[in-house]
């Protein structure tokens, strides 16, 4: 998921200004809200080697009241941490309720240590995830707020920063060989922090990616992730003190005479409605669509010239699939009129009937609706060998059934990590995995529309709905996008299809599945 | 923990019948209201072979309506379920919504199988588990109700059964080599099935232990249990309808008058009261106090020779331990003036004192409140080659907080787990962990209390609260039951020490102790 992140994302310091003046007041009021409600707080900041940790840190803790918080630096172990289990020293570290600990380095530089820089320490691989995945569990369930962060920099930006940091005197102690090391490897380290965040990136304790190019826009990032975090926590629990509070007087009252019952406070913590700091944090959120560049296209000729040649490699690399006994995955997203089918169709067109099914999902039947949500996509997976496309699939569960209510705020947050969880199951089986979000713009869904609606032929295709949905575009954007930060792994990546022109969307699905199953080709053959 | 279960338990068939007549009706009239309210509902049966799945699954779904159940035998993978992943067969086999799917073996069995049979099937090791408490967690988050027994026999019995099957022509093809590997090899299997047991034993998929010498006694556990546990889903179901109801009278009604509130459905689903069937219902609980030979005792002349030779080998193995860098946990744990402060006394009386530390735990003081309940017990664990004696400890969660309301249900039903996932943290650094429940029978306290008050002396080790927790023996026998069953592991054991004899109590602690390290030592040595 780190590749899909835009690193170009920047604020002046004069919108920081502006962020600032809005937020810091805020978080100092939360801040003191927390302490009375006697809410722990832990703060962990991961990420790449010159990201800005130390400086961002120091942002975040400016507006805040330091009697109330402490800053621990995780460093190597030492000696006497040795002598102890690997979560002894963060659960000694612990703070207590209506305080904040702020993590420069945690639990994780562990686990990352010992994968990637071999140093042979007290963890071990694989345990040690389980066990921080037991720990942050067991302390969010004990009412603990865990808020992780992971600073993000491109390889380029890393070198620079090291570079510099080298040439004066009083900084260049901070760079080591094993910075080096990270940088000039970017790519295998790249490939773990990702699998270290899917795999703990929970509804309980979510990871927060931060594009740390520019510190401006980190900070104020930082910040009103943890302000919005908390601010959330607060407003909870005082919906609960309300309910108690009714439920008292229900109880007690009632029988004789009608009372008015408390007021929920629903004023929203200090908002000011400045506009334009509205306009800055809306920039502040997660985003992966809004970088796709929709002008790429390709002329019909070349086209055609790659559709027959793309088809041709796709029907002799099925046959291959299908004797070494890999099963494969396509899954389809994305927007209405954006040419699923048609993709699908290309995609189909050239190979054996016998070897792959396409599965069109649409609102669960009764009998579905009886199960559990991925229970129908479960009897649809295929067997060793085959292939099969989901035209639409298990992600309806964090896009429509999300927008429209169809699922409960827990149960779609829920999803992100019970859909990685099934989907690892698959590629751990063998299973090439690959889900693709087509994606066009507004007007040009609006002309797809207005043509369907034109064309006797099409007119099937085009709904009430359809334009219902056309409405919800913006909420459609964040859960997009929040899809696809929190569930495009390593091993099932989401591929973002530029589709405003359908030569160009097709050609780009087949050559990434042609792609994927040639690597595979090439790993077998290399096994064997 | 399989090895703390008493397989002597029995009742006669007219006891069964006392069982059948009370529960059948009620088991039925369960399945119906849980049809009628949607819960879909699994039940597991794992166990050793010959332990009698297949007699015990006809007399559960006796009494129920046969076309809302479903009985699966999971065999040997098929050609075609080895063509997909592991859960596969699992997930296309869930029961609607309000259908019961009983398994004959199940997910557990292909992990099984991966562990010990060595047969090279689609399950990675470690990977599985991972994969199992997914699976559970995921479904019971969406209301599946599991429920999963492990049926239980000795070898020796194990070994009857095979070979009265084997005499009969018509069931010898029922035992093959591998059962009998798996009596041959009996104590390997309970160590794979406690670990399997304690790793997958959470609160919202328990396993319970069914004692399956005497089929009507596992008969009746077994009906018993899914009795229970269906009646407590549907109470919380009508308890939060009824909440809902209440909310919605409240909200429309109450501005105009007064209203009489639904009241809550109390009447305990069909129970007559027979007092027969509540004297066996109570035989069928978790047990392993009532088998503790508390006759046990030791002369004064061979007390004082054994209490030296040990004394003696502690101080050895004390220092070895200390020089290999390993680090030793004693947890006690047992009745008031069950004799943990002598028995502690004799424990480190010779051995060298800048080596260990005992740390005596009362109820927590306000720093310690204002944390995690496990915060204060991770802050006193010993340094590689140190021993920490706790004279009780965390197991306080699961026994005094559970009893006396200190924390919700919720919170110290969670506690198992979270114990065992330090505990295994601990031993898998290295460290050893041994717990010992001193135990005494109620007329031994009574003695020992009123000699307290009238020795001068110990006056101050009695007080108020001591006879008053003596009013709740039968709710600490239970309490007790419930965390032996669920904590001890292969790793970290609890120990029942027989202590009305103080003598008798004193010398098994200290041979346990020194029998733990000499192994270790053993152990330490092989690998070197």
């Amino acid at each position: 998921m780190l590749e899909k992140i835009d690193l170009d994302k920047k604020l002046s310091k004069k919108e920081f200004g502006i962020v600032m003046d809005e937020l810091a007041p805020r978080l100092s009021f939360l801040q003191r809200e927390c302490r009375a409600s006697g809410i722990p707080i832990m703060v962990v900041f991961e990420g790449w080697g010159a990201s800005g940790k130390g400086t961002l840190i120091n942002k975040l803790i400016a507006p805040l009241d330091p009697r109330g918080f402490k800053v621990f630096t995780i460093q190597k172990v030492s000696e006497e941490e040795a002598m102890r289990p690997f979560l002894w020293r963060f659960w000694t570290r612990l703070p207590a309720k209506g305080r904040i600990h702020i993590f420069d380095r945690s639990w994780y530089r562990s686990m990352i240590m010992e994968y990637l820089e071999g140093n042979k320490g007290d963890v071990v691989k694989g345990r040690a995830l389980e066990d921080i995945i037991h720990f942050e569990q067991e302390l969010s369930e004990d009412g603990m707020v865990i808020i992780k962060f992971f600073l993000h920099i491109s390889q380029k930006e890393q070198k620079v920063r090291f570079k510099s940091l080298e040439k004066n005197n009083t900084t260049k102690w901070r760079v080591n060989k094993q910075d080096w090391k990270q940088n000039e490897d970017y790519d295998k380290y790249r490939i773990v922090f990702d699998d270290m965040i899917a795999k703990t990136d929970t509804e309980y304790a979510p990871w927060t990616i931060i594009e740390s190019t520019n510190k401006e826009y980190a900070a104020s990032k930082i910040i009103a992730t943890v302000v919005e975090r908390l601010q959330e926590i607060i407003e909870t629990k005082k919906l609960k003190n309300d309910e108690l509070k009714k439920e008292e007087v229900r109880t007690i009252i009632i029988p004789e005479k009608a009372v008015e019952l408390p007021e929920s406070d629903n004023k929203n913590l200090l908002d000011t409605g400045n506009k334009s700091f509205q306009a800055i944090e809306q920039s502040l959120k997660l985003d992966v669509l809004s970088g796709v560049d929709l002008s790429n296209s390709l002329d019909k000729e070349k086209y055609k010239k790659k559709l027959i040649e793309l088809q041709n490699k796709l029907a002799i690399l099925h046959y291959e699939m299908y004797q070494k006994r890999i099963p494969v995955v396509l899954a389809f997203e994305g927007w209405d009129a954006a040419g699923k089918g048609g993709a699908i169709k290309r995609l189909t067109e050239n190979i054996d009937p016998r070897g792959y099914e396409v599965v069109p999902v649409a609102a669960p039947n009764d009998i579905e609706r009886a199960h559990h949500y991925l229970w129908r996509f479960w009897n649809a997976i295929p067997k060793a060998g085959h292939l099969t496309i989901f035209d639409r699939t298990w992600y309806g569960r964090v896009l429509v059934e999300r927008i429209e209510g169809f699922c409960s705020e827990n149960e779609w947050k829920r999803a992100y990590n019970e859909i990685n969880n099934m989907e690892e199951h698959l590629t751990n089986f063998g299973c090439i995995v690959i889900k693709f979000w087509l994606h066009i713009d507004q007007s040009e869904q609006e002309k797809r529309f207005l043509e369907r609606q034109q064309n006797p032929q099409k007119q099937w295709k085009i709904t009430e709905e359809d334009w219902r949905n056309r409405e919800k575009w913006d909420d459609y954007v964040d859960a997009v996008n929040e899809m696809v930060i929190r569930t495009s792994t390593t091993a099932a990546p989401w591929i973002i299809v530029e589709a405003n022109d359908k030569y160009y969307a097709r050609i780009k699905v087949l050559e990434t599945v042609v792609h994927a199953l040639e690597e595979r080709m090439i790993a077998e053959k290399n096994q064997t």
